[in-house]
């Protein structure tokens, strides 16, 4: 496993396997927005604060390669990592299966903040992370 | 078929269904309240528009019969009748197979108003379904 | 808190909310098959491997009282108990919040066995939870 | 809007929704994976008959542009156009509010196919999609 900022583990759910048995491919997409959010309260901060401040940070892409698949009652471990890409930030996100540390899926997502209903460069939330960004850069 | 003052076709989606390849209990939920909300949009309102002028209309209690499963891609008929009973608005939904009209899913849903967070007698909604009510009773 | 047999403690999550800002209903149905599922893993077995020796566990009725709504990212507690009445297994289920212990959602769930198509008494499963309905009845 | 060679008119559900009031980024895949298998479907063919016969067609990448939001209740148009890439299917899919014909999400899906647990170069199923390829290609 590489290094991360963030990790959290999870459990699949029965209900999120389809008709294959295996965990259904929108539901991995849960996982690491629950993932981004943990992610985010772990700094202290809330997506739906920052709502309330009149700041969205918006999902503007994602790109998800599936390598294995979890079945039911799998236990896994959902891991994060963070850079500034000109006015995005971009999560770069692995989900391993923690029985054996399988890579089954990694991810990349940006997301963009609007202020207002304006596009900014997102100046207004880089505190939170300044840490892990100074990490990484 | 019983006589229903109102009916919504719709399709079960493979994602719906688990891993027994039948749609999985939670979504018949799912279902029964897409029909209501379709149901009041057919009166020309809306659960957000109330939900912006202070009135939720919130379940209270539901109770759902499972009687026959349905598939992946199957279409259904998903019917309401309306009732007042007190303070409560009960729908009587039942969801059936387009293909032979079997009975899959009878359910009651009880709904009570709540107005800037107090409970009321639901009089703020009543005249949006004056018709349906005098039908019945 | 009541006396269960069993309590599984889990966290909302944020997709789960609706425009309302809370939990939707049908989610609290996940959260109750969860339980249910936890639980049955508790004493070694698990839904999937009774299907595949034929065994379907399938939920009959399901009633849902909600006496309180959760919101996103909060931690909850879910409980069963569980009698036998007839044929069927009943679950007697209760969530509450965590922080405060306030009731959240009481549900009662009736269960029957199928075993390669036909309804049975249910004695298959019986041994499993023997101490639990000897604890009750 | 582009030429696509399926398109398959839905509309989103309040449920879908979460605390922004928009539906919530998960559920687009779900709106593309039921496309595509409406899609199928219209030439006589079915995920889960390719199953049965020992032919999975698994997701291995998508790429979902997020371009503007969709709210509950609101109708749209989800479109595809279909080529193959070595030993993957690549669905080019787009999703248009119907109201005004906005983009509102474009994704592109690599599907491969795996066949009694193998990775084939997928000419099990080219057939059922000759008529598509040959007028792309």
């Amino acid at each position: 496993m590489k290094d991360f900022i963030f990790k959290y583990e999870m459990k699949t759910r029965d209900y999120e396997c389809d008709a294959q048995g295996v965990v259904n491919n929108a539901n991995y997409q849960h996982y690491l927005e629950v993932t981004r959010h943990e992610f985010i309260q772990s700094v202290g901060q809330s997506f739906y604060d920052w709502h309330r401040r009149g700041i969205d940070v918006m999902v503007s892409k994602i790109v998800i390669n599936y390598k294995a698949p979890l079945h039911g009652g799998e236990e896994f471990i959902s891991c994060l990592n963070l850079k500034r890409t000109g006015v995005r930030y971009v999560f770069n996100q692995e989900i391993y299966r923690k029985s054996d540390e399988k890579l089954c899926v990694s991810a990349e997502v940006h997301c963009v903040c609007v202020v207002d209903g304006v596009l900014t460069r997102g100046d207004e939330i880089a505190e939170y992370f300044q840490k892990f960004l100074n990490d990484q850069q």
